[in-house]
């Protein structure tokens, strides 16, 4: 570890919400020239990037960056923002999904559409439809957008390029998880594992895309890359694990999320799969009979967490939440990098591990 | 113009089903280093790309950049094939939004995987909607598939950046127009006007972005590229016009298309509009006692057709399509090619424009 260098900055919240913001000035204006109501789109992708996100994946860049050397971070402003594209993009296409129309507590694409076409499309099956296909359109954009913003960075073209293929590998692996993810609600478990979903799915373009973007683009080590890949890699797993915890155990009143929609979805986490490798037949009997049931009540809820806790499937999630951590840590040690770095880093190891549920 | 050159080739459509190959046996098989059922997705995306379309995007692609003295055609194939993985991409969405299963007379993505999910998921609108998000992950592939592909071309990166930002430029406008093309379905018709949607839903991205890449990659003349791109707005204007007609007034034999799902659907075209304006009080009491009539009867879509004719609104269609490739053949007699390449971009007019119908 170099010595620490109380002069360095981790926190690159304003200048990485100035370079999304004047992405989406700029195409705003682009979309008035076109027509005011492909403005309304623009203006609404603009609204909802606004009402939320924690920009991990754009910091994360950045914090890469610098811990490997790398000196101009204004240059890479935008490959930063463009995981932020990236991932709003994705956020709206599940949604699309999931049926969902709320997101960062507030209406998410298709909400928002649902609500300006509603005195345009009497129909209501056709409404949703319209409005869906809005959302589609919207996230179009943003995959676009994201390859776009890159190619604004003030770094050489090869720079630009890589950036490029790190992205499209992030997109490749992404989506390939959301179609495993997908048909997880119909296919067999036996037939695709949770951790295969959750390292596509999550892990790769929240995690090893962003870090590796930032790893690259400061010139790092062959050496280097492979070891930000493991600490990425593992870091992400557990963060999904957490997740997935949270989706079942998590209070509402303080994640903001409900705690009974992945149990009356039926969603096939790794702590589902491990309660199948571990509970009793009679646990299985009991709880299939509430899993997946739309219509539980907050009692069978209840009873579905209690088998979780009593075949030990909660604590076999815990302990490979722990030891991805520690995975990802050992990776963090074996770097050269400042004291920050080192601890910024491994911060991010307890902020995705240890969010309050 | 420059003298004839009998030894110049105009036809790579080998060279860009090679490039297209090469493209899907590798995401093929990188897929299946995922999971098999990610494979599935890139083999029925493979499929489909096979079973039709001209490349005409493509060819343009090259045509444009050979006729402006680019030496290297086979160094930019891959940003010549993007063109054509963009294009399929947005179909691929597209017949999402319009809840369409076919495409090139087989099962598009969607129509696929209905069969495919046929034993999985008993529920019909599940299966569907399962269904429809395969086609939105294929979508965003090929869309970010695109941009990954003309990383590959052997150009300075310089080139590589132009040619993406040609592609984010064809992006945004297409979008803009399948937005406007979409609401035209419910909002006033003269709130969106069909030239309008037909610039930025056909001719931007279909012949603006194609033939603006292959004339930019050869290092032509700000003054050429201005002229090609006013070549390639009239054209596609031409191509679109003529699409409407043929959408009403095709002979289903010929053409491969229904002839009556515009009526039907009650598609605001150009000519539509041209109806609107030129008709009288009758025609349009007439016109609008059948137009856009769910179960319109044959006899009842006749009927459309001789309203457009009689009222002069089919006339001003094929005026407005005379006049828009008089247009682009005038461009074209202003550039300083060859007589073979300005024959084979003269014939693209009439190919687009005397389409039998």
């Amino acid at each position: 570890m170099r010595t620490n260098e109380s002069s360095i900055k981790i926190d690159y919240r304003v200048e990485i919400e100035n370079t999304i913001e004047a992405f989406f000035v700029s195409n705003i204006q682009r979309s008035n020239t076109i027509h005011p109501h492909y403005k309304t789109l623009w203006t609404t992708l603009h609204q909802l990037i606004s009402s939320g996100g924690k920009r991990i994946r754009p910091l994360m860049t950045l914090m890469a960056y610098e811990a490997f050397g790398g000196s101009d971070t204004a240059a890479i402003l935008p490959i930063a923002a463009a995981q932020e594209l990236l991932h709003l993009s994705m956020l709206i296409h599940d949604d699309i999904i999931d049926r969902d129309h709320v997101r960062y507590g507030v209406d998410n694409i298709s909400g928002s559409y649902i609500k300006l076409y509603s005195s345009l499309v009497p129909d209501e099956e056709d409404r949703l439809h319209y409005a869906q296909s809005s959302a589609l359109l919207a996230g179009d954009l943003l995959i676009s957008g994201s390859y776009d913003l890159i190619t604004q960075a003030s770094v050489i073209p090869q720079k630009i390029i890589a950036a490029q293929q790190l992205l499209a590998e992030s997109i490749f692996e992404v989506a390939g998880g959301e179609l495993l993810d997908t048909e997880s609600a119909f296919r067999y478990a036996d037939e695709i594992k949770a951790e295969t979903i959750a390292y596509y799915k999550t892990a790769s373009y929240t995690f090893i895309g962003p870090l590796l973007t930032g790893t690259i683009l400061a010139g790092a080590s062959q050496d280097d890359q492979r070891t930000i890949r493991q600490f990425a890699e593992n870091l992400g797993i557990a963060y999904q694990f957490t997740d997935d915890i949270i989706g079942i155990f998590g209070d509402e009143q303080k994640t903001g999320k409900s705690n009974t929609s992945d149990i009356r979805e039926g969603k096939r986490t790794f702590m589902i799969e491990q309660f199948y490798s571990c509970a009793s037949p009679e646990q299985k009997e009991q709880f299939e009979r509430y899993f997946a049931m739309k219509n539980i009540t907050p009692y069978q809820a209840e009873r579905i967490r209690k088998l979780l806790v009593l075949s030990g499937a909660r604590k076999k999630t815990e302990d490979a939440i722990e030891f991805h951590s520690m995975n990802a840590r050992l990776a963090l040690k074996r770097l050269t990098i400042t004291e920050k770095h080192y601890e910024a880093l491994n911060n991010l190891v307890a902020t995705v591990t240890k969010r309050e549920y």
